[in-house]
């Protein structure tokens, strides 16, 4: 038994395990961007009680003093008998607050599933029909059959008197309950991110959202990103399972912490709607995704799918039936269908750029009767686990830079003392930096002679630390020195290639549809991303095309709402589908063209 | 561990079971008649090792000799640890041999599953398609999706080269294999009967019959007819879990025996066409047969069902499918279904009689442009339970008696000295008593005075034994007298009282539908019934309407051969379906003339 604080959660070690897997499957959260190679440093935890084993030799991430008290890389220690666990304040508190997902105004809900309740004729010697007959003659409407497992309920709800309610799915009787159910219908919708899984709890009679539960992808612990995942699930017999099985495992919590705090039968939960990356979606359904990781990058399936939540061992009603969305090709997943079905972009009339920027930046983009499609290598720098003291968004992150001549102005989440640079602050810290020229158009740091002599401010200059010739800027400085937050030349080097595969891509994109920043009309911005950066510093770096900021749309988890908005509608469901069919998907490999794009993108 | 002999079966006895249990679930037949109540004898077997229980207090089916050398019922002796357990021989050798069935001329397979073997294009970075899309190229034809176990099956066939063999049901891709297997597709067709299963196995690619198993419905153990059936499955929770597990087990032991026979590997078993009666289908799905036991006999379900083998734990593969026919009402199962499509019945013409004799007489009638149905509780005189000396048709049975002035010739199933009476038999002893006169029309076996007056012959006469002014006839006499085989006055009065049953139920019928015996242009006699009895003996007993022996059809395993058809055509399922639906039932305990038309049938 090894037991995690704050949160109290004890857990039974079976087998083998390293802390971090340990922690993946009890439910706790850790960050282990690098998997399990111990240099991301991300994964730090301190063993309060227990055994404390001599730390391995990828513990250069850690100071003298922390491996003194007890701190160790989760992925480098194992797991022991005995041990108490204490996790890192920013993974124990909630990192922004889960809002609610709203659905578009224009949307309207016409779900799959709907309950009937109805009262049975009673069968006597003169009219022996049977109870399916009998209740499909009540119901009125097509009913196309009764599924197996509902067949087996009817004589025990019917034996119970005759007011029965009857849930009907696509047309067929999957569940017969005595008495008035007709409320307690309910589907989940799930984006499965690489990073973090959302899991949202639907009420599909009212189409009212119950609740929703964000968490770190628990497959993070086997690779931070989709390659390494990928990697590992070919690697051996087996693996495959275990990172299909810790996704399972996951939403099955979520849910069931969502039916528990409102009260809700897991078993009054008929369906679920999931998106997710291409290598995500394979995985989510147990398919082999190792052709995803070498080219030509060929997906298994990606058309929409349907199976029964049995069949994924997914709880819920054991009729519950899963649509996973339709995926566009191999580095564009469903939940790129899913966010743009949330916006007009399939109009195709006035240009649209619709964009995703994760480890891989997905572009959509349409205009001029034409809809395309491309995914960029940008690498997890804009998720922070390329640079130095990139974290996550969760409490203590940096979110926000602003540089004047006074000094360096910075915002926490949670208005505390920094601990690390989320993706939203990278982005506004390496901004000011071009926009005060203190990083040139080439993307070097200036030393403090060269910007003495541009004017830039003393009480600015002093942020500059220089070691053996390289400049880092330092956004917080520590009281004892020891918790200093700095952007590194190293780092800036890194947001420069992510930016130069995003820009490129959508230069590529424009020129294949015939537009230019003076005809793009709308930028839609998917993702938390988009919801906190500030777009200024993004143009400003060349991530984004220059347009009147009020052209820039934040949608938000565009992807939950898509898959909130498939749950919820057989139409959005067809309408994503043609989507995912109409866009053509551009493979930037095999341009000619993008080698010189992604050069010249490459200048700030 | 128990042993069965002489097949030499051994089983691991788990909790408390009675030998006829232990026997049932080693997959050992023997005849269980009266399901433990040890009231009809017919499960006795010897114990010749291990321990040997004192005989129960139901043991006076035997003789003290019989007790001596380690003779018990089966139902009545608990299986204990070491037992060696002689079988009879009647149980051991193969009964009637099985034939392969014969599909009517006219049909034509047209079989749901389809295996294609294809060569699918390489995916290169200028063309890639997914997978499923380039297979689905490949296939030209609409395919409306793959299924959740083919797809996961795909890129491991794929991976081994370009040349597959894709497996479409219903239009849904539902395996992917690599190589060649087109010709690896079978089918299961089960007639789940009250006494006997009838397992047969289909090439659905050629539409050849690969193999037939018919043996002891192991529910029997469990209740000899449907109602102690029922009543087993309803007195007890988790009783309705072992009668369905039982049946499932034999289909998938039976299935497995001619595949392994056949060189067929399970999983190229696609689909299953299962026929039963009502209780019977019920139980095969595990729904509550309950409301069948008792008026209105309502049914759960009439319909076809569809599942997959999967959820009733079948065999197969994974993706195999189950269609269950439909039923006729909750005393007419699709048994009666599956025999009314292999006849042209439905085209309602001429006056055409469909009867099944079983446990319960099921009778259909068409003509004058309608065909109704009903169900007669004939008793289980015809399957040889109720008679004294009644067993199945199994070797040593006596299947034909012959009176002349001669004496009387007998002739027993294998040639082989006689051990009782099965059911041809009974009605050929029946028929030729009353066409002797030696039983009058009242149903009375007359004594040899009375009968010595009317000329019947000496040679005849000193077959008839007089006990207690009762008179029964020996058809067989054994050299030391304990062996005969007799047909008592008692066992006549059951013959009576089925065949009145049956006859009332066709004189309504008739009635309904303004027929006579003069218009009835066919008489379809099902089941192996039909195929051996002798049709005059039936006519001289009043069982069947007096009609030229040329308008007589004996349609043999009619329920196979329908749920065969209806494996290889879904043509044939459809037809079933609506035919099912279209035949009115006809419930005789709800007719006022029913009491009158039975007691008319009585007389012989």
């Amino acid at each position: 038994m090894i037991t995690f604080l704050p949160q109290n959660i004890e857990y039974d070690i079976k087998g083998e395990k390293t802390i971090l897997q340990a922690a993946a499957a009890a439910g706790v959260n850790i960050d282990g961007n690098c998997a399990g190679a111990g240099v991301c440093g991300k994964c730090k935890i301190r063993i309060i009680d227990g055994p404390i084993p001599e730390p391995a030799d990828h513990h250069f991430q850690l100071t003298e003093d922390e491996i003194a008290s007890g701190y160790r890389l989760a992925c480098c220690t194992m797991a022991e008998d005995g041990m108490v666990i204490e996790m890192p304040e920013s993974e124990t508190t909630a990192s922004r607050k889960k809002k609610l997902v709203k659905l578009p105004e224009w949307f309207s809900s016409e779900p799959r599933t709907v309950k009937r309740y109805i009262t049975v004729d009673k069968a006597d010697i003169a009219c022996q029909k049977a109870d399916v007959t009998r209740i499909e003659e009540k119901l009125g409407d097509k009913v196309i059959g009764v599924s197996f497992d509902a067949m087996k309920k009817i004589p025990c709800a019917l034996g119970q008197g005759a007011d029965i309610t009857v849930t009907i799915q696509n047309g067929e009787i999957i569940d017969v309950e005595s008495g008035d159910t007709s409320k307690d219908c309910y589907g989940v919708a799930v984006d499965i991110g690489t990073t973090t899984v959302v899991v949202m709890l639907w009420n599909l009679s009212t189409g009212e959202m119950v609740g929703i539960n964000a968490a770190t992808n628990p497959q993070g612990t086997y690779g931070a990103d989709v390659i390494s995942r990928i990697n590992f699930a070919n690697s051996e017999e087996g693996n495959l399972q275990i990172v299909h099985g810790v996704i399972i495992d996951a939403i099955n919590r979520y849910a069931e912490e969502l039916c528990s705090e409102n009260g809700i039968r897991i078993d009054s939960i008929y369906e679920y709607a999931v998106v997710g990356n291409t290598t995500m979606s394979h995985i989510f359904l147990g398919v082999d995704p190792s052709q995803l990781a070498f080219s030509p990058f060929t997906p298994v399936f990606t058309d929409g799918t349907v199976c029964k939540a049995s069949q994924l061992k997914l709880e819920g009603n054991c009729c519950a039936s899963v649509y996973l969305s339709a995926n566009i090709a191999g580095h564009i997943g469903s939940d790129i269908t899913a966010g743009i079905i949330t916006t007009d972009i399939m109009d195709k009339k006035g240009g649209h750029l619709f964009i995703d920027i994760g480890t891989n930046g997905e572009i959509v983009l349409s205009g001029n009767g034409r809809a395309c499609a491309c995914s960029t290598a940008a690498g997890p720098a804009f998720e922070g686990s390329s640079i130095r003291q990139g974290m996550r968004a969760a409490r203590g992150a940096i979110e926000r830079v602003d540089i004047t001549d006074e000094g360096v102005i910075i915002k926490t989440i949670g208005d505390t003392t920094p601990i690390g640079i989320c993706g939203s602050g990278i982005i506004d810290a390496v901004g000011e930096l071009i926009r005060t020229g203190i990083v040139n158009k080439s993307g070097k740091l200036l030393s403090p002679e060269r910007l003495r002599s541009k004017g830039i401010s003393e009480e600015v200059l002093k942020h500059i630390r220089t070691t053996d010739k390289v400049n880092d800027f330092v956004l917080y400085e520590s009281p004892d020195g020891k918790s200093d937050v700095l952007i590194t030349q190293k780092d800036i080097r890194e947001v420069q290639l992510a930016k130069a595969a995003i820009s490129a891509g959508i230069s590529i994109m424009m020129k294949e549809l015939g537009l230019t920043e003076e005809t793009l009309e709308k930028v839609s911005i998917a993702g938390a991303f988009g919801s906190y950066i500030r777009n200024s510093s993004a143009m400003d770096m060349g991530l984004l095309p220059r347009v009147p900021e009020e052209r820039i749309y934040s949608l938000g988890n565009s992807a939950g709402i898509g898959a909130s908005m498939m749950l919820l509608s057989e139409k959005t469901v067809v309408d994503s589908e043609a989507a995912a069919k109409d866009i053509q998907h551009i493979e930037l490999a095999s341009r000619s063209d993008f080698q010189d794009a992604y050069m010249l993108a490459m200048s700030f």
